[in-house]
């Protein structure tokens, strides 16, 4: 594999970069990527930063990978000054929920068509990710959900969701009758096939297929999405995101709780689902110019006009 | 247990009434309405009809039931002229799916809050009923679906449904893709949820909660009701019911076909269900002045007003 | 102008045409549609059709047009056996109203981007259309709403109707209430932005925006789409086309009734819009193969998947 | 008019209550409240408080009023503590801008139904308000937009809104095309009916019948919902409320646009709408024990279910 490394990239580290330490993470696809990712390693290594690569990432490369570090995410949470991520919105989000305690932000590259949150073409990797690694870039906090479920008392289960918590039915049984109560006041009685709890950047994601609302990555708030509710005004509803909310299971067969699709299966009535805002956040870094309403506007078609219009000219 | 029979009763029925055997069907909760199902079968028994029990209705009335006949449902199917059932809509639509082929017409009475088809209250059924089995009634056809599942050719199963048929993801798995053929013409692909065919009886059902129209009954029509569908434009469809339907399994892991709420499991990529309307159809019998309307009103709450003239009076 | 002729066009028309007499109708920006609309009304005269142009057409045209006759569009009702119209959907809409009594079918041609009802691209009509004057066509027949608007049981206003009847408030009153009766039953009060009935015609313009399903042109229904009305519960219904819908304004200030966009002001409480369907229909001919479903597909975007899946993969 | 005074007014006002002068409001239809508000006058001011009326209020309600002062709303501003309010929502918004600047705090008895923020009903005014005029209150802040209209950079007009500020096509013309910007940055160009900006206070006004999120009063956002959108991915956004929000009219006839339904009319190409939080924020007083969360319950009849389950049991 021959690597090309852009001549510019002579230019070496500018003083004061914030990023030392450039770990590069790209598991999935890794094949098509490799290349990429090798002129990027050789790029911003020969302009000054430590480059490492993500454990996985480097073995799917293979040799090529060798003459850099190799790190698991854990150590690149302890070591790392910034990820560079390769993948699709959902590599994205597992990365981000593995680093999140770690504080480490992390620039986003799509191999595919762009994401919501990997706004980086791979194309264009090899020249915006250099300049904002000398510190061009916009910064951009996501808030995540800590939740856990509870039995008689006891926690079973704990976890960070990204993009959502969802409880809801199983494929076959009829409904699901939730209780939810917020920040200790009970809101309602809900019989559906199930509620989505969904932060900023999980509301353009399942939420958004529920008819939820978007919501701003600046808001500080999650929604509550029912999905398929009985009562027809049942809508949803955006919520400050200091609010604790406690769904209890009252009846339903094979409930499950998805976190980021994460499943915890077989939840029994009297089961909670306790949900509130991570202590930690995850900053995403975009180039500079990046239009959180562009990417709304590529993604969700909102240029396509379909059209009384076409019918009435 | 005392049976008091109305007066009015004593009138003998009247010359041509189209009834003459009168099936009384009361599976559920048969506790409750056992005393005014036998105060019923006194009186028309005295105006001459023949009176059938169902035979678990029967055996669930105990001693009291055993001076009339008791009948297995295929036997009503035979042998009776009219049903009437007790319970809420789901018993009306098990025995409307058992008696369609019999072309049994039925009359549908709530133990409980009227539904959108048990329109008769329990309180009303001595005063209004005996006055049907007269003549004096409205009758209203209702369609049903003939479904089966298909594999590599073979028939897997193959049934009737009379609200709707749901093909639908499991609560863990993530979606759905399924391709809908319609007439031999390919229509869409859709990732979703899961995808609802309803009947206008189904139309006020589940498929109501996904977002779908009411279809009246006599429209002649099936909608297609996406469940929390991945592109935001897919809406609901409204087909001629002559129309052929197929659904094919694209993708997902433990998919499942539902035809009202029973449920067949573990379909494959490549299976396919088929939806068309059945050779069968059901008649509903109304009191005299039955408005399809009022029952709108009174199930969907439509004389309640939320109210930005709540806020702006 | 140059007019080229296709080689193909000196086969002459085969025996047993249906149409002999083809009206050609561009009323608007006929500037750009001037040379193709010439060399189809050359192609297909010398294959042995009587071509006439719509008079408004000839004119826009000039002297290349004067070479064939000229009709205004009531005697293209009379002497017409098919007529060829380009423009946008509105275009085929205003003259679909024109020539329904006539029932003249209607060759649908668009200038710029297909239309829902106009599928053939300007650029395919000499190709396409000398086959379908031969008879390789199909035919789709789609209906209308005959409206009138009544006060003291005077008529104040008759009208077509091709794709709906809006009755709504003006956009600085606060809202109408409205009372629906539907075949002498009374169906609901509404307090909304207004009442929408739509044709399935109709059905994929305004009516899709206020969030109403679709319907086939073969349902032979009608539905009503409530604007943002102030009972939740308040859905779309879809109700047989042989239904009579009397809408009667019972409060609100500048009310009007829009028929495909053309508006009626100044309604007063106690005023009636009634709407049924028309004695006549409208016969669309499509090219052979043609697939309403891909119609959908492409308008609506249904290829277009917004993603979970791009956030979760 | 003889005016009961409850034993228990003569305990006298405790010490330490935060509110001396309290102004007493019931601008409409002050025959039906004249009598509850004398009493409470009367109880008020013999535990210690000083009692004023508004004084169309004390117009309406004649003599019995004159014991006490009368204070235009301006005059209430500078020397009243609190307000208590009489009416439906609308009164309590229309006091609510009147009173802003002023930091008035306000407290809601509804004369009718209860409503969203008139959470009192007129029967337990005697019984809640004075104890809530002695500390026992929960307080809660709701935000105002600042609203100014600019043609060619001229202000041409300029207020607050409590609910919503909505730019609409007017009844007749068939559309408006807008052109949004927020923060500076350019969101998305729009077809539609009309676009709601709401505050959570309007989130359950006209925003909820166009399909808007209710946004809880303490979230921080405000949201775009579109009326009868073209793109039917354009979707509701909640947007911080520090946002600046820029509507533009591109296209349109006729557009107007409304503050809490005040109207301004003949908006033309090119003027701009400019929306932003308004510095003033108006205080709202609840009994102790107030729930959010039950007066959604109650008003939007979430404890309503319609019932695929009734069709199924």
């Amino acid at each position: 594999m021959v690597v090309v490394i852009d001549l510019w990239c002579n230019d070496g580290m500018k003083t004061g970069s914030p990023f030392k330490t450039v770990a590069l993470i790209g598991k999935y696809n890794a094949d098509g990527v490799a290349e990429p990712l090798l002129a990027l390693a050789a790029c911003i290594s020969q302009r000054g930063h430590h480059v490492v690569f993500e454990r996985d990432t480097a073995h799917n490369i293979g040799a090529a990978a060798a003459g850099y570090g190799a790190l698991d995410t854990q150590q690149i949470g302890t070591q790392a000054d910034v990820a560079v991520v390769v993948g699709g919105d959902g590599t994205m989000l597992g990365v981000g929920r593995q680093l999140a305690s770690a504080k480490v932000p992390l620039i986003g590259v799509n191999h595919g068509r762009v994401g919501f949150i990997t706004d980086i073409p791979l194309d264009d990797m090899r020249q915006v990710v250099p300049a904002m690694l000398e510190g061009q870039f916009e910064a951009e906090q996501r808030t995540l959900l800590a939740a856990r479920i509870e039995r008689e008392g006891n926690v079973l289960y704990e976890t960070l969701a990204f993009n959502d918590v969802v409880v809801n039915r199983s494929g076959i049984s009829g409904m699901v009758e939730l209780r939810v109560d917020v920040d200790g006041r009970f809101m309602y009685m809900q019989r559906s096939d199930g509620l989505i709890i969904a932060t900023p950047t999980g509301s353009t994601a399942y939420a958004l297929s529920a008819s939820g609302p978007i919501l701003h990555p600046m808001l500080g708030g999650v929604v509550l999405v029912p999905i398929a509710p009985h009562a027809l005004s049942n809508r949803p509803i955006v919520l400050p995101d200091s609010t604790d909310i406690v769904i209890s299971i009252v009846a339903g067969r094979e409930v499950s709780a998805n976190f980021d699709m994460q499943s915890f299966t077989e939840l029994r009535p009297g089961d909670r689902i306790i949900v509130k805002r991570s202590a930690h956040a995850v900053t995403f870094l975009h180039p500079v110019g990046y239009n959180y309403y562009a990417t709304l506007r590529r993604k969700l078609h909102w240029n396509e006009h379909i059209s009384a219009e076409d019918g009435l000219s």
